[in-house]
C-alpha cells in the first residue's frame, strides 16, 4: 500500500464519521476542488516573484501554503474515490501522453501549447 | 520511496528534459494549476447529478476525468516541490487539523463550516 | 455617459487615490476577478439548488451575493480599462456570435457546446 | 434604461428563444461564470508582464480577450438576474463599503488587505 492510499483511507474514515458522504457528490467534490485551488492563488495575489521567493522562507507563509495543498490534495482523492480512478495510475499514463505531445526537439526551452507547437511544425515543413 | 515521490521524479526529468523550469515560478504553477481544477470543473457543466452518475460508467468521461485529475495532480506536485513542500506531510497534518476542527459529535451529519459550528456551539451554552 | 461608465470613471478614481494602478498588471487584475469569482462560487457549496432557491430570500445571504457580484464587475471593469476594451461593445458583438454558434433550430432546450452541436448536424447530413 | 440593461435584455431573450432556462440554475450559472474568469486567466498562462504588455497591441490575443471579458459579463449578468440583484446598484455600494474598509491615509500605495490594515492600525496605536 502506497502512502498515498493510507491517506486516502484515513480520509475516507474521517468523512464516513461524519456522514459526509452524503453531501460528496462528484460536482460538489469538483466544486470544493476549485475553491481550494483558488485559496492557493490568492496566496500569492498582488505579490511580484521576487516576492513570493522571499516568503517561501516565511513560516507563517509555508504553513499557509501546506495547508492549501493538502486542502487541494484531500478534495483531488476525493473526486477520484468517487470516480474510481487511480490517482497514480492516471498521473502516470498522463505524463505519457504529455511526453508524446511534447517532444523535446520541439518543446526545449518554449512555453507553447502542444496545439501550437504542432501548428508550428506543420508550418516549417 | 512512494510511488507519489516515484512520479514527482519522473515529472521532474521531464520538466528539465524541456528547460521548463524557467516558467515554472510558484505564481505560474499555482494558475495552471487553477486552469486545470477549472478544466476538472467544466466536465460538469450543465449536468445534472444524476447525469454524471450515468456518465462516470462512460469512457470517454472517464478518460477525461482521469486525465484532469492527472493534470491537478502533477501541476499540485510541481507546486510543492517549488515550495520545498512534503504533500504526504502536508496530507497527513491537515487531516489532524480537520478533525480538530470538525469534532465527530458537532459536525456529523452537518456541511457547515468549522467557524458556523463553533458559532452555534457557543450558542447553545 | 452610461451608467457603467459612471461607475468604472468612480473606480478609476477610487483606486489612484490610493495610488493602486502600479498594482495593477493584466494578470494580477484577472487573478483578483478569478478570486472574486471562487468567493461567489463558495457561496453555493454544498448547497442544493432546492436550498439556494430558498436563501436567495435570506437578506445576508443576498448581500453576501450582491457583494461578490459587484467585486466580480469591479474586477472586470478594471481588466477591460486595463486592455481598452468597452465591455457593452464587447458583449454586443459576443452576443450576436454566440447567435451564429447556437441557431435556435438546432440549440433549442439543447445544453450541447457549439463543437457538439456542429458535429451532431453534421452526422445528420 | 441604461446600455448595460439593454445588453441584459438581449440576452434574456437571446436565452428564452433556445428554451436555456432550464438549465440555468443559480449554482450552474455561477459555475460557468467561474470557467468563463479562467479562459479569461488562461490567456495570461506562463506570461510575463512585459509578454501581455506586448500582446496588448496584438489583434488575435485583443479579440480573445475581449470575448473572454464578454463571456464573464454576460454570465454575471444572468446571475444577477437570476438572483434579482441590480448589478448598477451593487456595484456603487460596494464602491462604498470599500472607501470605508481602505481608507486613503491607510491605504495609499499599500496592498494590504483591508484586515491586516486594521490590524496595522491597532498596532501603531
Amino acid at each position: 500500500m502506497s502512502s498515498l492510499d493510507a491517506i486516502r483511507q484515513q480520509l475516507l474514515a474521517f468523512r464516513d464519521e461524519r456522514d459526509w458522504k452524503q453531501f460528496h457528490t462528484l460536482k460538489n467534490l469538483i466544486i470544493s476542488l476549485n475553491l481550494e485551488s483558488a485559496e492557493l492563488l490568492e496566496l500569492t495575489q498582488w505579490k511580484t516573484d521576487a516576492q513570493l521567493d522571499a516568503l517561501k522562507g516565511d513560516p507563517g507563509f509555508r504553513e499557509a501554503l501546506r495547508d492549501e495543498c493538502a486542502d487541494v490534495l484531500l478534495y483531488l482523492l476525493l473526486v477520484a474515490d468517487d470516480a474510481g480512478i487511480d490517482l497514480l495510475d492516471a498521473a502516470r499514463a498522463k505524463i505519457a501522453k504529455n511526453a508524446a505531445r511534447y517532444p523535446v526537439e520541439q518543446a526545449f526551452g518554449s512555453a507553447k501549447k502542444y496545439t501550437e507547437l504542432k501548428e508550428a511544425a506543420r508550418k516549417k515543413e
